[in-house]
């Protein structure tokens, strides 16, 4: 196995200034692929060698020739101006106002009557197209004095959003910006296919087509001093053009609105509870994506070549959960692993022959500078990951950027190349295997499986104040001995026997977000199925404001369940009694600090008959309640560390009854990880840290024996 | 003037233990009115003193017999049940779980099926009477499994609420519960009256008829530990019956549901956005509550006494700032004054020949006891409601308790002269005039003039986590030189031109709540109301979560007047650049030390062209925003002191683009506070701090001087 280990599952960058480097490295780290360097001829030595060689192809953009001959084909997205008060009987609103005009230009070429909306944002209604007319990059509105208009309108984005942000953020110089041309139009969807086949056969030393993207970017703005202005990786606004949105009021049979993607500003994020409208929006797109890309990806195939997806930039529409994924039959996903639950983004993705993870540190001058320490950027990334490797593997792992960059830093070249031989060691041990899961667990939400390991996620893997506190247990659960799985309220009334596969349900975000369910908890099956499944004996974790919407009586509509409530002052003529902590609960017998709620909530108060684990100046930070044969938790925030990752699991098992189970496959100290793999015979222990960590490690049966791990050490045991 | 001074306007108690030393203190205080003793014979020797006798009259208990023989006109009240999940076909739900039995009897006497309502709160639809059936203090009900239930029903008030609380607070034994007795209905209508001219007659001494007070006392309900379990001082649900309520769906023309009062079992409190139906409910009650009072009024007058009407206990219905309050014909109202606001739900009330506060602390053990200080308590009580005196007197201070307990405390005894004094000087000073105002500021919500100074209110004068940062908006304003009216949003609707009178409008609280108006904003009547008002040259402050309300791409309705939006996570997509500060506004430069904003508000952002004054943590605390002609400033909580109390002051007027008039009857030293009454030629310098202060008073025309206060000290000029 030492030699089968110190070879493959690695993709490497690089260059024409670091050829023979690039073979080194590529003996060093054990690669067996390597990404070609961009639009330039790629040296002999290198096709030469034992390796893959991918290239990267943007489907959507680097012609503008094309792109220019056919400006009636340039891919457009819906963009709302800001809010305008009318200060008399007229409104004149500007429609680039905020956004750079490098990056889009105005559609006046389709119908403005039908294509754009004018909103009385007062009254909630649209304006007649009779009574606002546009001049000037300005639409002028006959308005009633002192209501507030938005005008949603079509923008071509003439500049590519990603490369534009590649070159804002590298200050190039000197270049043509690279229009976004749309691959669903006829004549460049005829045009791409073309230019496919050319690439391909132009390119006879490529093994593997690197597609970056698809179709369609998701939503990124940027405003006049090309700052970004707006973000979502979800984000389908940029993905329309008449010609799509002709075929999708055909397939759905109703009038397309403007509103459907603008939705009042919000362009159905993922804190919104989505709208009918949008969803078949989405189905529509994923169906359609899905055929085009599957047109490409076998010609792909004709060619000899592999297929392989990035997953990001202009992914929109490839949902790689969804079922029409398998359908468009690529070979491989490629994407950014930022964390664990970026991992799983990767790894869980079904219907492909192989999945890859590009580490970080990219290869970039911001992390390879002097005075830079990518050792430690690349550790922290590695360990991270790791976590969730270790439930689910990526089966290959890669980095990007300049490689001569990297060479630089000698101590970096030495520690990737140990995490290449970890990586293949870990990947021998568990592979086909389902790793040893104490619970299944499901976490409940609007969007289910859409968006799963990616809810609370804003731009990839980036920190917000507003929702760390909530990405955390999806982090906690990306590297959990869990069975997880993300259901959808729809999930719950399609199929009544779903709730039944389950062990415990998770319910994490703020009141009225897609993350909690907002208005679906005014719907009785779905309440009174989870009250049912709790009643029965199930576990519901509830996070933030679990189950939040204001409705006959309760702000949480599961308080019954969970045992508290929120105080929004239409309770505070209650007085409240149960503040009484009990610190040495189950869930809290390894939590050897105060623990950090993150951003918590406020004013969450318990019922009486409720055990208060933790409050704080008198708001219930975490209680726990029997409700009939089940039990519930509730916690205010559960930011992403180990000692919170150990908390939450405690919490979990409690739900479940499942006391009894915690010392198997455990670490007594919660730095440290067991993860058994009981058809391969292996298990290993994992010190998640940058110390030493001594602990007390359990297999089965009651069997512990204690361990000394050094620094991020993972050691790999026989059953 | 000096001997006029030190006589009248004050109330004293007294008791049989304490006669001669009652004489003294009515000389040393200057009383010139005492309190009869509860249930004993009044001394011939204070009878003869040169002071009136008031006499506390219970209207609705200290009559067992009657209550006992009419068994059927005992007060009622609505009550839900708490929360019950169906764990199958039936539920069962017992009505009196949480309440005391001693407090309340079920009512079925009257039609359960007429006059209760089981609620379906899964669906928000009641349950058929024919699916539900009472029997052993319990309701069955034909569910549907996991749904949830309550049960709204009627129960006596076997126990007066404010009896049962004396009796339990100070550990009563021995004693029967008084009974709540039902002066609507028809025969004890009539017994009361009688029962009224009976006790005048037998009461010869007494001038004044203290009535404690009407017909319904505010909702107070304790559990069976006799803990308090809810309180609202402006709750109605302890003022109905089926002969009531028969009345009231004559008059109203629909028919009556439990649901109206239930109110989802928050009973309307004030926080609640009032329904349609309890707003017709509440006038209903005033006209009625009215009409009868007014006939014991009469009686009273007839009899040759005056009529006073303690504020609190039974006083639901009667709302001194209502139009019908006039029409009752009362002589005094008197209340108790736990600070600046309660002051002026005293002193604000027109329609009475003169008003009277009863201040803290109370004669009772709890504070005179060993070791005790009433000379702190006193202070401190004097000193905060001396700021609202100083805007709006009240024409008579007292004290209540056992007398006999103050004497012990001869410094106590002392200050209190020091005070009656102080308050004779005063009144004498400002009495009859309109004290300076510099701006005419109005504070909006859903209940306006109606709960004027007592919003944000729960019980008496009490602190609660949630509301004080709120409650000292209201606080401030009590004492400070404006013109304050509270509106309601229906008074805008009702009359075009009210705003026209306004120079700021201010909106506090949170979120859909009825402080700041909820559903409402989705009145196009009113949020272009308030946008022209600003936008014409209005000032406009928000403080919390002001026009809080999500709705058509704003979660702050006002979002584009104030300038600041909250993220609830709708809005993470867009990027937030405005976070520098403007430690130098006009607004901030008394500010100096950094500001309490209390419990604050978290995850406010500014928008473009706002200038934030004061962010933490990237959360906006305090922003001013130019909106048009007219100015907005957002504050995310203003707890009361004197240095917020100063922000604030600044905050209106730079909205009211009034900067100029800062230094009119102005102290450079935000402990000290300046009134002016230009038509008596007086003005006074108040130190509200326990420590000397040093200070620049500014007069007019830019006069100013120095000036050294000792603690509380009050200094009075001529102009």
């Amino acid at each position: 196995m030492d030699e089968l280990r110190k070879t493959g599952r690695v993709t490497i960058p690089t260059d024409l200034d670091v050829v023979p480097e690039t073979l080194e490295i590529l003996k060093k780290w054990g690669a067996d692929a390597i990404r070609d360097c961009d639009g330039t001829d790629f040296p002999q030595q290198l096709k030469d060698a034992d390796a893959k060689i991918y290239s990267t192809y943007y489907t959507t953009r680097k012609d503008n020739a094309w792109a220019k001959a056919n400006p009636d084909e340039v891919q457009q997205c819906y963009i709302m101006t800001g809010f305008y008060t009318a200060p008399g009987d007229t409104v004149t609103i500007p429609l680039m106002k905020g956004i750079s005009p490098e990056l889009m230009q105005v559609n006046t070429n389709d119908d403005i009557t039908r294509w754009w909306e004018v909103m009385d944002r007062t009254t909630g209604q649209p304006v007649p197209p009779e009574q606002w007319s546009y001049a000037d990059g300005s639409v002028t509105v006959q308005a009633v004095p002192f209501h507030e208009y938005t005008v949603s309108f079509l923008a071509y984005l003439i500049w590519d959003p990603v490369h534009m942000y590649n070159a804002t953020t590298n200050g190039w110089t000197n270049f043509e910006h690279q229009i976004t041309f749309d691959v669903r139009q006829p004549k460049t969807h005829k045009y791409s296919m073309e230019r496919l086949r050319k690439f391909i056969a132009e390119h006879p030393y490529v093994n593997v087509i690197r597609y970056t993207t698809f179709f369609h970017q998701f939503t990124l703005i940027f405003d006049e001093l090309k700052r970004e202005k707006f973000v979502d990786w979800y984000g389908y606004s940029a993905s329309v053009s008449p010609y799509i949105l002709n075929q999708f009021e055909q397939e759905v049979g109703y009038k397309f609105r403007p509103e459907y993607i603008i939705d009042q500003g919000y362009y159905n994020n993922q804190y919104r509870v989505p709208s009918k409208e949008f969803r078949d929006f989405q189905a529509f797109q994923r169906r359609e994506v899905a055929k085009l890309a599957k047109e490409m990806v076998d010609i792909t195939h004709a060619c000899g070549c592999e297929a392989m997806m990035f997953l990001g930039d202009h992914w929109i529409g490839t949902e790689p959960f969804m079922p029409e994924f398998k359908t468009i039959g690529l070979d491989a996903v490629v994407g950014s692993v930022g964390n664990g639950s970026t991992l799983r983004l990767i790894s869980d993705i079904e219907g492909v022959k192989y999945t890859e993870g590009r580490f970080l540190p990219y290869f970039f001058p911001d992390t390879f500078h002097e005075g830079g320490d990518p050792v430690r950027e690349a550790k922290e990334n590695w360990v991270t990951a790791r976590r969730a490797i270790l439930r689910k593997p990526i089966d290959r792992i890669g980095y990007g950027g300049y490689l001569k960059l990297a060479l630089q830093f000698p101590e970096f070249v030495d520690y990737v190349e140990s995490v290449c031989n970890e990586f293949r060691e870990l990947y021998e041990n568990i592979k086909d295997t389902t790793p040893y899961c104490v619970k299944r667990v499901a976490v409940l939400n609007c969007w289910g499986k859409m968006r799963a390991w990616g809810c609370h996620m804003v731009h990839h893997a980036l920190y917000y104040k507003q929702n760390y506190s909530y990405a955390g247990v999806i982090e906690m659960l990306s590297g959990a001995p869990f069975d997880v799985k993300f259901i959808s309220f729809e999930d719950i009334k399609n199929d009544p026997h779903l709730l039944d596969s389950l062990d415990v349900i998770i319910n994490v975000g703020d009141a009225d977000t897609a993350h909690t369910g907002g208005i679906w908890w005014e719907d009785p099956e779905i309440s009174s199925a989870i009250r049912k499944f709790v009643w029965n004996g199930g576990g519901f974790i509830g996070v933030g404001e679990p189950s939040g919407h204001p409705y006959q009586g309760h702000i949480l509509q599961l308080a019954s369940v969970l045992g508290v409530e929120e105080e929004n002052g239409f309770t505070l003529n209650y007085d409240k009694y149960n503040w009484e902590e009990h610190p040495d609960h189950f869930i809290l017998q390894d939590a050897d600090r105060p623990i950090d709620f993150g951003e918590g909530k406020r004013n969450i108060y318990a019922l009486e008959g409720t055990e208060v684990l933790v409050q704080r100046n008198k708001e219930v930070q975490m209680a726990a309640h029997d409700f009939g044969k089940g039990r519930a938790v509730y916690i205010s925030g559960v930011p992403y560390s180990f000692a919170n990752s150990r908390t939450l699991y405690r919490a979990i098992l409690w739900s479940a009854h499942s006391e009894e189970e915690l010392h198997t496959w455990f670490s007594s100290n919660y730095n440290v990880e067991v993860h058994a793999y009981v058809k391969n015979g292996k298990y290993c222990v994992v010190n998640n840290t940058y110390e030493p960590q001594d602990t007390t490690v359990y297999t089965t049966d009651g069997s512990s024996f204690a361990l000394h791990l050094d620094a991020n050490e993972i050691k790999w045991y026989e059953i």
